[in-house]
């Protein structure tokens, strides 16, 4: 990779990928909305709200790959997700058609089939569910992935992340955990196939627990190679009490699927 | 029905709707960006610009049932789409939240799944694949009301519209036309269910040609009871001649799927 | 036909197909926990506890044909389902078997299915979820006619009843009603195929609003004719008031998956 | 249709076809192994075996649309099935290829799915399990059909044909009768769809006993007429006597099925 | 776990998990028809037929989990079948509900799916197809647990046990094989689990050959360790004969699906 | 194993596997249509053409196995495929038949598939779309296979090969390679199966993408241990420039199905 455009580079997951991907491509072009000012080298940055749409297109322009994790990444009021969410992935994609910018990496989200039950094994094909207005954001993105895709050949993998933190931070977490040394290789992985398409891809690592089938995506060759299982034990795990009657057990969301209308 | 809301009441659709549907309620509120000014007796209007939250609010209230056809109907630019479809879904659905209104019939499109091929028979299960920004904002609206159902219990008919026109326009609407008539039979059954969930629900009348499968729904009890065969013969029909080749004969969503970016 | 076999032939249903029945077979041997005292030409009686073995053996030998409608037919205690559906459908099996009595068409009933939701279109290859013990029973009787098609070459059709009165008593019913004289031709298609097999069959007219697909079932060359269409606006049905979060509107069940733990 | 290359003109399905297809194209230029001498206006004649490659390319030169009957019609030694269907086959899809000849409707056969049991319903995408070495050359022709639309976009109707006769010979025919007017009304929509693709179509009326669901080619418009309902009460058929048990009965391809190695 | 009740605890398997579940819970509730005497420390006994309905509510009372094993474990007669199976799946479900006793890890069979053939790949979803009386009863203990679920909330794990033995006893069982310690696993994850639903588990190790995939239920968390490539090279195996054309060998039961009608 | 025909066994393929076979039949009866002079000890040879139907009599009398290699192994002409594998296949299986040979291990293709798309996992119900005459004539193979199952009881394993070489040749090949000893398990698993069948299997080893899923012939217990993994750095896999919108990366079937016509 030339010059790769990682977005939301100065969220808790975008720092993180600066440090495992620090290398891998000759630029990494960083953005966000505020301020980085810790540049490595390699890295370049450019301050930048997604719902700018001028601000995209250069933003985009001269880039061959993109990782777009940028906008809001919870439950928000419905102008932020609009401006960041909505704005953002059709400024992004648009900018990549308009300046042929290569494959794009978007972080989609488990949000986006938050409603399905915990027993129930999801894999690509599995109707969308969102669980809040961001899952509901999400679920637009990989539409105009997918559109960008059949009409301008603009290939995509739609991640649907579980959580990508250092560790889990809740039982839910156990079967949702995705290390970030995972994710890094399966960004490789997505960089490097000799054809992508526009596949969806459940991001999470080989948990002794499984909620999502990533077999028919196999042609990927990311095979995950860490596991929650080095948490069961911890302390926070064991204690924390769940009723399997709780909407937040119960579906695969978690608190997102029951929470209620998001308040200011 | 006491007062049933219908959205882009001023449009070719909505203006048939106002003759077949007049009697059905109590009042019909009527809504549209421009002015209407020809009411009749027991319909009321709103001008009301679909993507003003506030406008939105007031003018859902005291509703007991949404027909929602307002918004942008074809491929436009996305701010236009951004404001009438993205926006606007999101206050008529979080109105009705708030306002209990009632259940909504969504007037989705076929260009939610327009890049599926003709050869294709389609369900309500089959994967969307919009043919166009128009498509993708349909879409969001599609996913916003599954989100409001799970959540809030809101229900919605997700009816994909094919083409409701007086007649076909040409000869792949002797595959996708509704008549008037078939959709107010859908309406009325849509609403006078016991039950009627999130379906979704293929808006087409009995043609001899079929790219879509309402077996999945047939709890509603829509049996169309036109057909397309009446215009096989029509000059405009006969005349047409088509490449098989054709992006636009080839993909379902027909000329959406086959145009290039919208440029105004 | 030379003899057939009517079990539960006291009950509604029972009386009802004697009527229809009438001159079909050389001999309908009739048989019912209680007496039957009314015989017609053609017909003859058994008095029979289902659940008497010895009793079951007597009344099957020489019968080509079984219509096996006995035993209980709505919740009951487990005593009672126990002994009428439960010991009632193995010494019936087991009877043919011994006897080799010829084909069996099994009332079983849609409370075997009765825990999905109306929104969900079933067919023959849909789980069993059933909704009451009377359901679970139904339920058992199939899996019994299955195993002895299996290892005995014993053809059975199982007919998942749904409500078959003269007219639907609720709003429900219009979409479960099967008219007597759709059963009647049901039940002749059932003894006059070619090849039975052990099918699942949903008992039901052409009623405009549909839960059940038997297209897997074309086979048999069943094609009602009644439609429940006729009483909808029959005074009971339109002033029925029903709410969709009400468990027996949610559910296809109905009243049977709403009630709790039978009580004496 | 300008001109239409008619094979197998001498059988009797040709023969019928002659007549129902009379005027439909400016010319139908038939062909045979055997010579043919009653010839219509409009009509044409060329001898060819079908297995002589020169002769077919000739035989396809100038055609803009196929009806492919020409060959083996039933059980037969390898080496007849060898030429007429294998040959045969192969020779006319590359004359179309190398002459764009235009559409072919090939006359597949039920024969091909033979081994499905009856309660089996099959769709378009049923697996093939041919009956007979007749069976696998039109399963042949099948596999390089679709190989002729993949490579070189060359569309092909394979219709699994029944039993097109003027009437049902036997109890098994009224499953797998098709009218020869319902045929015909097949192929003229075949010529006449926009696009057609590479379908697969179950060659069959409306019979009351349906094995086959062409549900998947809804697209192409073929709604039958006829139906062996008409035929249920005659003699032969009311007089035959039928084993479930017999391989013949048990599955779709009746007597094919049941036979074994053909010996000359 | 407090105290977990486990019935028929004088079987072999029963035995085999008394050693393996030592320590797990604060008690262990044994109980059988046939008296046990040789308790260990934390066990405690209660002798009870499990067709006994007041026995069983008393037995059940204070539990918070059940691993019902108890009952007729192979083909046997009716009577025995309806009084441990029949009966005594119900008396338990019932002292579930009455008591809230907590989760049942239901023994249920591969016999409940015995007549499917090898070369069939069976997962959750697939038909029963019993191969016995006694896999009809089982059929049985899991519908009747899936009502317990729909209706009453009691989570239940349908556990179809393949062979849990030290070691294969034939060739069958290479297939079939589940060691006890795999499933002493499954029995700590299946009361473990955030939230267990109903799910149906199929009880086998990680062997190398394989009819069954759990892949639907990896939300369990269940990885057998053992496989029965440990015993292929024992005598009793390399020596054992096969007919592939055996129903024995044909169907997935084995000897439960080649055995005719049980005789006393 | 008595004796194994081997066919085919002058290729390349046919070479490789005479030394990871050696020494596990007494005896191995290998043939070609070119000479063999080099056997080793337990090897004999016939030299026969596949298409001679008398010559492959006399070849498959006195085997009980046979591994099915010969005939055309690339796209070729039309008259060459014909008399190699489709004359060769027919000779085969009638061989079978007539001398009741045993299990046919059948070296079919995965250009049987060569026309789905790489990002489409398949498995063994997927639809055969062939990519060359070559690939139509191994599905040729396959029905022929099947038929010889359903109606004469020939066992065959129907092996879709990747590309069983040394090494992968080119970047593709990272995903179809199957190494020479993984064949060579899988054939001696499906001889030593206790019942076979008539399973499709993709033959290809344990690489790091994956294009197919064999959890459906799990019973075979074929588990592979090689992987391509190892190959992933050399030069000419790393120099290799591909680019995703070139039908022999889009296509499974790669250079097959991006080539033309054959032309001798």
């Amino acid at each position: 990779m030339k010059r790769v455009l990682l977005t939301g580079a100065g969220g808790n997951l975008g720092r993180a990928l600066r440090k495992t991907l620090a290398g891998w491509a000759d630029e990494i072009r960083l953005s966000d909305i505020a301020p980085i000012d810790d540049l490595n080298e390699g890295e370049t940055f450019v301050q930048c709200d997604l719902g700018d749409y001028e601000a995209v297109m250069s933003l985009v322009e001269g880039c061959d790959g993109i990782i777009h994790l940028g906008g809001i990444s919870v439950e928000n009021t419905f102008d932020s997700i609009l401006n960041g969410n909505i704005k953002g992935a059709y400024n992004v994609y648009e900018a990549c058609r308009r300046h042929r910018a290569g494959r794009v990496l978007f972080a989609s989200s488990n949000h986006v089939i938050g409603y399905h039950e915990r027993e129930t094994c999801l894999d690509a094909d599995s109707a969308m569910r969102p669980d809040s207005l961001y899952g509901v954001s999400k679920g637009f993105g990989e539409l105009l992935a997918r559109y960008y895709w059949d009409k301008f050949g603009v290939e995509s993998a739609l991640v649907r992340i579980g959580s990508c933190f250092d560790k889990p931070a809740n039982r839910r977490m156990l079967s949702t955990w995705m290390s970030v040394d995972d994710f890094t290789d399966l960004i490789k992985r997505v960089f490097a196939a000799d054809r992508l398409g526009c596949p969806v891809v459940y991001g999470v690592s080989d948990n002794p627990t499984k909620w999502w089938d990533n077999t028919k995506v196999s042609y990927l060759g990311w095979n995950p190679k860490d596991s929650s299982a080095v948490f069961e034990n911890e302390p926070h795990i064991l204690e924390e009490v769940v009723d399997p009657n709780d909407p937040a057990v119960r579906y695969q969301g978690g608190g997102f699927a029951a929470a209620g209308h998001f308040e200011d």
